[in-house]
């Protein structure tokens, strides 16, 4: 295991929202996309926490791929749904500009639809879809991957699809909000990666080569030697529904709002391995409000009888609970707050750096942490 | 394999009609859950075909589990979104009749939500979600199991949810529609049966036993020896998620209209076996309208562009091409159009049997039919 330190929440958040200040964000939007990168660490989907800053959205301002102060654009606006043009503003803000559109939209409409085009990396879907549980909402945000092209269609040569996260977040009454957070294939590229940098071998069903023989080495698939399977596996356990829940998500987010698309007819001048650029991302922001459709109390109320009686079911193994999609990371997210978020030490001296080339005040690792 | 008689499709629909209007429900309406029910003969989805005809729906209408001639009740209408108490109707006419209303509000608010209480099995989820695509939309379908309990949770000895049927249907351009229509399970409980009646074994991954062992024996699954296993398998392999999207169908179908609950605390008082009876089903109908963000031309364009390269994907194997959900399906539907609907001979003779009793019209097997 790598060595932790553990940081402040807050100082945490400060930070990074004076790191995307330095690069020419108001406050207030550096600050709502600060928040949405930081729950990543918070959650302990450190895949896509602060690890990103340096690897992903601060090469995307060097490169000119974001632009830090940009207007959303409402290309239609039909009152219940609308197509938005992101302008390339980050993601992280985007996405969570465009639940609070879709929220005030279903609070009139009962439902809220915010299709937006050329927009950025997002981070963790469900961060954003979760943003409609505060007004006792549901839910739905997914994003295509623009043009980056990972994962072959069953059968195919050629790589056409990303990893197109999916979520959704529903009330669960007076538990944990449900929180589904999913790529579409068996894992995202993340974790094959980690498994790459700790040296160890990867469970059998997350990469296969071109027969379609199981390779446990997670070095093969940046050498271009295996390829990340659907969610579903083997054609006979369902390849094709993580195949088309692929493409649910390229229609949705990318073929609705005229985003750029993974299988595009440039994808079929590639060589097998993965191509394209994750610009032009098309996300899907959608909520639905129960309570303009019936009384909010008892759709909560059958929430809570539903999860609740989740949780309650007698489990195989006695000190492993039944639970549902977000609980977990909602229990991560309480202890980060009282206990500090745990960063990996060698990242927590990355940020110490980065704020000292910026004149910030880097989030200080709390005494007696591990 | 068993041997097949061909029908002309024409006849088969008629006949079907006749027989639902025979059980009291008007024609128009008799003709609309027919077509839903042929369907998937046609489509060569014989498990949610005339097979079910006499072994679920006219024993609904016995049980009096159906209302032959209720009419929908819209308990609360926004304009986009809608909540209807179907009164136990049957679901394969409510479902159709439900898409056609949310394609009608999508038309006008961009996009239309009709959330269904108090329903019953609607055959195929693909048929309906298709209807949309007629108005060149995007169609979601999906429908929980009222409280029919058949798989567990992960970790969790007592069955508490369905299969948990969605689809989505999209325009695919010039081309057959993408409809992807998907168990929220491996399979559905219906390919397990089919295997045991065969006398087959299954593929791993299907059933396990108590201690998650793989099972290929199907007849275990009746038995209650073996459990259905979670779309994604194994822990490592992303079983959350299947088990994820059952919990999004449960709560977009079922807790949001208020319909029956599989997680419940009636369900606590199981042994482990399949539980529950499949009444007072919700749906999740949702129609999404594209030329009202953008023209129709540009998004129909995208989807030809999109689905046209991944067909053009060179494959791994000559003889089989890349393709999407719903382009098999299409397919088989135009064959049966042109050379009669496939039935197992056994089929044919026992709706032969029920035309006579009920003094209808059979369709007669064609001429030249294996």
């Amino acid at each position: 295991m790598a060595r932790h330190v553990r940081v402040d929440a807050d100082e945490l958040v400060d930070f990074t929202t004076g790191v995307f200040t330095s690069r020419g964000m108001p406050p207030p939007r550096a600050a709502k996309a600060a928040a949405a990168l930081c729950y990543g660490d918070m959650a302990g989907i450190s895949s896509h926490g602060l690890a990103n800053l340096t690897q992903l959205y601060l090469p995307l301002f060097e490169e000119k791929r974001v632009e830090p102060d940009v207007e959303l654009t409402v290309m239609a606006d039909r009152g219940a749904a609308l197509l938005v043009d992101a302008g390339r503003g980050l993601g992280l803000w985007v996405a969570s500009e465009a639940m609070d559109l879709a929220t005030a939209r279903a609070a009139e409409h009962g439902i809220g639809l915010v299709s937006v085009r050329n927009a950025t990396h997002f981070g963790c879907a469900g961060y954003h879809a979760a943003r409609a549980v505060d007004h006792n909402m549901i839910g739905i945000v997914a994003s295509n991957c623009g043009r980056q092209r990972i994962i072959r269609p069953p059968g195919g040569r050629l790589a056409m699809l990303g990893t197109n996260p999916f979520s959704i977040a529903a009330p669960a009454g007076d538990r944990h909000p449900y929180v589904l957070d999913m790529s579409t294939t068996v894992v995202p590229t993340g974790r094959v990666r980690a498994a790459a940098r700790a040296g160890e071998p990867i469970p059998v069903g997350w990469l296969a080569d071109n027969d379609g023989n199981p390779v446990t080495d997670p070095g093969a698939f940046d050498r271009g030697e295996a390829h990340l399977q659907w969610l579903g596996g083997r054609p006979e356990t369902g390849a094709y529904k993580g195949y088309g829940l692929s493409l649910l998500v390229e229609v949705l987010a990318a073929v609705l709002p005229g985003a750029g698309l993974g299988p595009d007819p440039e994808a079929l001048a590639g060589d097998g391995r993965a191509s394209g650029r994750d610009d032009d991302i098309g996300f899907l922001v959608l909520a639905l409000a129960p309570g303009t459709l019936r009384p909010i109390d008892g759709f909560l109320a059958d929430a809570e009888r539903m999860f609740g009686s989740l949780q309650a079911c007698p489990p195989v193994r006695a000190q492993a609970p039944v639970s549902y999609p977000g609980w977990r990371e909602a229990e991560h997210v309480a202890q980060s707050r009282t206990g500090g978020v745990a960063l990996e030490a060698s990242l927590h001296q990355e940020l110490t750096t980065l704020a000292a080339k910026l004149g910030l005040q880097a989030p200080c690792a709390r005494a007696g942490a591990r």
